[in-house]
């Protein structure tokens, strides 16, 4: 199977199975000279650690991050940075039941059918542990955007059918509340929806967004390559992820050229957008504008509540399952949407170097003098 | 630049600007022994052709395609397929204003940005002429899938207001009106609309919707290469695109779980879904239902009514762009969908194959044989 | 089929068939701004053109290139370039007879055995006149190289037995033999050696050498993308190719580390090589000093000759290829190596840009500024 | 950087340095369902270990390799398979004087040219224990290849002057001889030549050879994929290799036609050619004959011997290297000229699953029954 490579310049690589020996990642391709630490990667995998919030599983992990290559002196050295998280304990046992199903909404059952088989412990591959790669890569590239002025901003746009009012929009309250909402408010109604559907034994969707800016002008390629194309695959690989929009996203259907067009105005002596119904990306390159972005998470679908299915020996069973599960995935995801963009944008800023004969002229200029 | 070209193993490298010498596509990777005929790829590319009903631009363009390479004796050989559609007129004089300024919603400005100039007769690379060399690929791909017993269906699926009514779906109706709508009445309908918006001097966004049958179990491969990734970003790098969806799409973020999964029964000795939330993809890979995806393309940014924008100066203008433009981007583009969509689905079933050991070694025991 | 793409960010996908309608070129990936024009493809092409001395076939070939996209205004807009020439006649007839049997020293067993069946006008896709899409791509390499200051010579070393003397060595004079010898009494010797062999119905090897200057030191990646194992298989995949050297290249099995070193001293304030063993690459990236490379081709294996092979029906039979055939590829082939290099050099300066943080991060602010 | 990926099917990415944590790779597209344990990727470690015989360093190394993913019950489970060796010692204070100065032969001065700075602990990322993943990946990829009855044989073809006499070729003395040569006569005169330079403080070069046999034909790609142009950058990417060979290699500069071509002839009712101076190739496909190809390594950079070079002050300097180091490349690396050509050989045979639409629709044909 291929799949676990994403990246152009900066590539990364990612391996490990819920309860195997670990999960790490590779990166291949950051530049030289980026001061980097464990402790900056840490930092981006205690946002998707479980046991944060009673509405996130309580099993304790740690998660700790281990660097193996790639840095010396505190700086990246231009090679391969290898990082691993060893997983604490191989608690096959508790899994030996789903062996013999496909659990709904799972990916048990596609699975078997490519493989021939499946590492059924927790999920295997499938499971939410394999985003600690994406974000400890995330994490790294997120530390080089900022050396180049681009910061993202990522949270939670709603829980089911309760969404933030923007009038309340207060950055520093994401990671105020358990759900990573920018509203106190609409996270405590959304705490008290999910708590409701966990008395019901079900799980809640929810989505997510992030803004990044900062941006400079003309990134992204034309054509297969558009940067909102290639943000859209990078978030659709989330697992749970069902929809994708940028700026106005799907609702741009039912909009009209006169209204969903972002006229131009003069602004400190350049061209600026005057609105942004685009979402920051024009013609497949980002145009000044903050880029907007949005993901719609479909519930968790590890339930207690009885559901239809079949087992090994062909028969149609009824199961509910059991164990620690999120009643909801987007708080814990939203810190892999940050990273997925991270990596995204990196690579796209990187390819954006040969874009004019110019300055790669004037680049190799400045080398030789 | 980059960006032109599309796929793993069944490659394609499109180019041409709107009103340069021509328009194509190279197919590197496509097997050896289907039979190809230009009519094959010119039926494809009659379905994007203007001036086919009153709502689309009635510029006069023949867009007929010819086979350069890769096709012997009426089968391709498995080496490169060039096809190109050479440019009837190259009417530059018609553009000559658009160059003094940049249009609200279109790449004009990017363009600029990002290469410090830009071929702006109609367009240049960012024209929608540049999806011809998509859909000479795609008709392509198309015609292998049904080698494999795999069919796409597309469709206009909503305009502005106007959505169909599913319970008037009829496959038949689709080639039957202009606006490629399986249901004429609310092609009466959106008829209706669109006339209203022109005489307003305005354009109408739209949505379009494609379903898959046929295809086998377990196709895409996991993480970063799900197959419900990769559609997103072929569908996304069309123009104009700027929401995607797969199953039941953005509307997850409102569900619950217990309704969200898919249970299972089996079926002719077989597990099957009992419903088809997922739109067809389960952990990135087919699941056996009809995958099912959406796309929401936004009002044709070219209008009559007066927008603000500056121009080369400097200078805060307002403009109003004048030439034949479409009102409406929908019906034109959905085989652009569908080849984005055929393209995709082939390189997943090729890269598929390498999937099993033990299928790879009966492959290569009858090779011997 | 794959295998006709080539690059990582300057991307060619070439096309076409020796008896087909043309064959072609296009290139993803140029920067925009390189002033470019049919002429500049010309002149690159002429040089392996047929029919320039009495070693080559006569046939008469025009081989007029045309540019179809990607250029605007006399210069590189940043999309696609597309190139094609069109094949003047298309005789099938000449070539009836090999259908039916498998020429040695040729791919047509091989592809039958790939693709069940070939193209066998000519050679199809294998045949020398696959090289014009590399040429046309090499020469805006070639063009862009010389924006960085880069100067790649290519000539041929030896034919045969006769091997060029260095002390004769002169630049001026590889234009001036059909040969492409920088030794005008080689040339003569060599001269003499074809005709003798062309009397004995026979062809013979010979060896191109090509010399870089100018390079930027660092340039290449390490591991799997050193740039001489690049260089190895862009040279390596023109056909009739069977051995590559970087340096001493063969020779360095039988030498001893005190000698092959290349030891270092201080220049002009700059580390500096003492010799050149290593051939301008070291641990996969350009050392400052020339590159030097070489490359063998086997003698043209379409003679007059008679040789064994096989036919259709499975009979053993004895064959003389008749047909206007150069007796030595090497002349001709000088030009495609140069284009490979170029080719391969282009992307190595390219991916460089992202090596170093800080180059990245001044990059970036002085396009803010 | 990059460069640390290689293969499109069956990719791998290795990392790690000399005198980091540890070095590894991670395999992505491993087909599921093959057998795979820690044994055998460790034989395959084994027979590049330093110490096995008094002409490599008496370092003790245990490089004990360790599988973290990817596996599950004993089998390959389609998902990355990660694998890592850590580093016994990590001996920084051995290597404090070689920071101050560029090693000629080494890749030191290419380094500090590219990234500014370098891990200078034992040759960091260029130290020959980068080869580590590449063995342990080769491994895997080996394994798989004998599931198709693939086999490769790699052996030592000279050391110094000392070639082996093909008419004792005895393929169970490779593993009998601590030079890896199929003839004890030519081990014995090799080691003593060794021996005089190691007292000359001198270090010496050699060439490897490699054979595989069982290749299905018509395997690798036309034009750029040719099967041997992949195989020289395979090979090539090996630190040390300045030549690379296939078939008759750089003696066909000299040879003539009627020599050169193999004639084929009917052979149990298939064709077949009569002799194999093409090394198993023709056109860059497998023509059905043993693959030959031959690398040339130079000798170890590393030696008390003095050298010139200058020091990080700019100042001309002489140098001694000290430390343990072999006297010879070739032995060790036998293995991992071995372990390219099987991770370039796999690759081939998977993309060439999809070079007919008539074997590919029969592989779904019986994936559907």
């Amino acid at each position: 199977m291929a799949g676990s490579i994403y990246g152009k310049l900066f590539r990364i690589t990612t391996w490990g199975e819920s309860h195997g020996k670990g999960v790490g990642v590779v990166i291949d391709g950051c530049p030289a000279g980026l001061a980097l630490s464990e402790e900056d990667v840490q930092a981006y995998l205690d946002r998707r650690k479980p046991g944060r919030s009673k509405y996130s599983t309580p099993r304790k992990e740690d998660d700790a991050v281990e660097i193996l290559s790639g840095v010396f002196e505190g700086k990246t050295t231009g090679t391969p940075i290898s990082m691993v998280v060893m997983n604490q304990t191989q608690r096959s046992s508790d899994y030996s039941e789903i062996a013999s199903y496909y659990r709904p909404g799972h990916a048990d059952y596609t699975f078997d059918e490519k493989y021939g088989f499946r590492d059924y412990r927790g999920g295997g591959r499938s499971s939410g542990r394999e985003t600690i790669g994406r974000v400890a890569a995330g994490a790294v590239a997120a530390k080089l955007l900022q050396e180049f002025g681009v910061e993202i901003l990522t949270y939670t746009r709603s829980i089911g059918p309760v969404e933030i009012d923007y009038s309340r929009f207060d950055k520093a309250e994401i990671a105020g509340n358990s759900l990573y909402m920018p509203d106190a408010k609409a996270a405590e109604q959304a705490g008290e929806y999910i708590e409701q559907m966990m008395k019901d034994h079900d799980s809640v969707g929810g989505m997510a967004e992030c803004i990044v800016t900062g941006m400079p002008t003309g990134i992204g390629e034309t054509v297969f390559d558009k940067l909102d194309a290639n943000l859209a695959r990078a978030v659709m690989s989330i697992g749970a992820v069902k929809g994708f929009e940028i700026g106005d996203g799907m609702a741009v259907s039912k909009a009209i050229g006169s209204e969903n067009n972002d006229g131009f105005a003069m602004k400190d002596g350049k061209a600026a957008k005057l609105t942004n119904h685009s979402g920051g990306i024009l013609g497949g390159m980002s145009d000044g504008s903050p880029i907007v972005l949005r993901a719609a998470f479909k519930p968790t679908p590890s339930i207690l509540h009885e559901q239809k299915t079949v087992n090994k020996n062909g028969e149609d069973i009824t199961v509910s399952i059991k164990g620690r599960h999120d009643p909801i995935i987007v708080p814990r995801a939203v810190v892999v949407v940050e990273s997925m963009v991270a990596l995204t944008l990196i690579d796209a800023l990187m390819e954006n170097m040969t874009a004019r004969v110019d300055r790669m002229a004037e680049f190799y200029q400045r080398i030789r003098e």
